[in-house]
């Protein structure tokens, strides 16, 4: 099975119009994705795409087109290989090395060959992922800038150890599905009496944990902080996320203040390029008992592996599409397996709880072997544009069964949000 | 004076074919430029470039043209607020956030910016930006997520101590200029004789540094070292750069193998991401007398910064366009100067000399106030495409006196050398 096309599509969906979305540092998204379908010499076909908040989504289908050329014509067979074929290409290397752009452009790919090869196999791809051994697991990673902190050898043990049990933790994840936390109720966009509306639907929907917007205004936070924890009571976790609104210092300040409240972490306090600011933040908040969080803008394993080297972060959130797909996070989440730190990852957006649910789902089966302090983030929008969309029951996600990366958005969302012509924007 | 038209060039200059500009990890460059002229509704227009070495320059223009719509219009009165608003922009700050295409891309348009206000106050911009206050100066400067390093108070702190003795320093360039360093001779695809006769021009030419590439074959690199050692004796200092080449352990045992021929410094060991690992290296390396060198690939003040914190560098290495132009590296070079570490930049490129001299003169006679183990680099490619070129004599960057930013290319240039159309592409 060879790659024989490469089609490409600028998605826009305009969530400004109803701040879904809003946070501190991104008032007013319109949620879209960079979207590939690699078409090959069989019936089978592979979706892909990585997500932006509209202004500049060109860029990244620019970007995927620059990428195409290295693997139209290849087979999917090794996905090791195609990943670093589309990492390491010297000339459009120097435009990241691995971040921004292209990183968030080969991401696209990457997963859109992970639905495609899923999809051949009959297996949704955290199943596809599981049933790999530990040393085809290894082989998918690069392993580059790696080796201070964890090395192939290392990481088949820790594979080969998270072995027994396996079958188990897939009934489990079959009867229980895996535990969600929902953002829904806390964009800052939206008024008190949504915000606590919002919240008592999450809780009486099964949540355990829901997460809120701040970063603005430290007024209005210790209210809606305040508002929210009289609406959800002691036992339901509520996690806070400043979308990097603060230098170190404010970031310290702020979060003291919410103390009282018992935030459960503290999402992005910073630049997600400070890894010695977030160490910092993590320090002064320790006595409060307030966890670190991040991860969804760190660019590439390598800044992860400090975040653990550093004691930087107490939770690892993974993104699907900002980092180089697949095979990038499974070195995070060997990493985060090596450090002994939960990953709890990203997702909202477009289509991101689609796709990061198979990677929590084979974390659990093959990797970590823990649910511990573990959720993944849901946010409840745009799953209606996806053929197999994420399905929530008692806040928690399904395991997913159809083969692929539950990564196809719908024919007829591809027609009508295409920018700047779909019948949405023109 | 407002900006009315914003044309953007995809520039090429196929390098490749002779190898220059070869190293560990770029085996075959072709220098390139996204080139980008601001035009105005006075006389005056703006040149600015970023820099890539070839496949993905189209995507970096695509970024230029993403971000215009930002500045069009607008006036240039304020240099801070226009960089500002070129990296705070909500929708394409999530491409980054500043890092990769779109900071390169907001790079070329600031620079540009530079280039105009300077031309039009008729100083080079070395001179334009000495003649700043304290206050001016630090008022360029996006201050966010530097608090725990350095804030505007004690930047004005440090460039009022620096304020003695302008005059003589001013002097002391335009008689001597700024020392250079020459990485002619060390490009990994030239042969050994080629090595040796240019490293030996290099020091009849008067430079007191040459720089060699290494990190393909320690053996290669051992009697590479050798013969360069044996050829410049042991007064002129040899650099060496692996260009990321190298995981942290691999960085150590390479460069403890070459110590034995004195190298003055190892640039770029590993990845520009690996705070932590530079700090290891570094570490490990002191015995040998050997610094740590790194920056060209360093995405943004805020990892300079913790490069800094971390005592992981003993030189910094800006560069012109990977960080957001002028703006992002007046608060490098503050905070150099706050961490007391020399900065030596990279250039090279293309155009790229064009462009640090000035950053270098100004931050010898408005910050940092030293030419102490100061050095800028140099590489005698392909000048001639610009109107204003580099003048070096006796190793030394003579003082730029036309005003503007020395960016500008040769209309024949822009003519000859735009991909994929021009006449030597077409």
């Amino acid at each position: 099975m060879r790659i024989t096309g490469i089609d490409t599509y600028d998605i826009r969906f305009p969530t400004s119009r109803e701040l879904d979305g809003s946070d501190a540092m991104n008032p007013d998204p319109d949620y879209s994705a960079a979207y590939v379908v690699l078409s090959t010499d069989t019936g089978f076909s592979g979706h892909g795409f990585t997500f932006t908040i509209g202004r500049g989504n060109e860029v990244c289908r620019a970007a995927v087109e620059a990428l195409a050329p290295l693997v139209l014509g290849q087979p999917v067979d090794d996905l090791g290989e195609f990943a670093r074929r589309l990492t390491r290409d010297s000339q459009i290397r120097w435009l990241g090395p691995e971040k921004g752009v292209v990183h968030l452009a080969a991401a696209a790919l990457i997963n859109a060959a992970w639905d495609l090869a899923a999809a051949a196999a009959g297996k949704p791809v955290w199943q596809f992922l599981a049933d790999l051994s530990p040393q085809q697991i290894v082989d998918l990673v690069d392993w580059r800038y790696l080796s201070d902190a964890l090395g192939p050898a290392e990481a088949i043990d820790l594979l080969q150890a998270a072995r027994p049990g396996r079958e188990e933790r897939i009934e489990l994840l079959r009867r229980h599905g895996y535990p969600a936390y929902t953002t829904s109720p806390g964009w800052l966009g939206y008024s008190d009496d949504k915000l606590v509306r919002l919240a008592a639907e999450a809780v009486a929907d099964g949540y355990r944990q829901i997460k809120l917007k701040v970063g603005n205004s430290l007024e209005d936070d210790v209210r809606r902080m305040e508002l929210a924890r009289r609406t959800v009571g002691d036992d339901i976790r509520i996690a806070v996320d400043a979308n990097q609104r603060w230098d170190v210092g404010e970031a310290v300040r702020w979060m003291t203040a919410l103390a009282p409240y018992d935030p459960w972490w503290i999402e992005e306090p910073t630049s997600p390029d400070d890894v010695l600011g977030h160490a910092a933040v993590r320090r002064a908040l320790q006595p409060s008992g307030i966890r670190v969080a991040t991860g969804e803008h760190v660019p590439n394993r390598i800044v992860f592996k400090q975040l653990l080297q550093a004691e930087a972060v107490d939770i690892v959130q993974i993104d699907a599409c900002r980092v180089a797909g697949v095979n990038e996070n499974v070195a995070i989440l060997l990493l985060a397996a090596k450090f002994g730190r939960p990953v709890c990852p990203h997702a909202g957006g477009v289509g991101l709880c689609e796709l990061v649910q198979h990677l929590s789902m084979f974390d659990f089966v093959a990797v970590s072997g823990s649910l511990q302090d573990r959720v993944i983030e849901y946010v409840d929008h745009l799953h209606e544009h996806f053929v197999d969309p994420v399905v929530i029951r008692d806040g928690a996600y399904r395991l997913p069964a159809a083969p692929g990366f539950s990564a196809r958005m719908r024919p007829e969302t591809l027609h009508r949000f295409s920018y700047p012509d779909g019948p949405e924007w023109a």
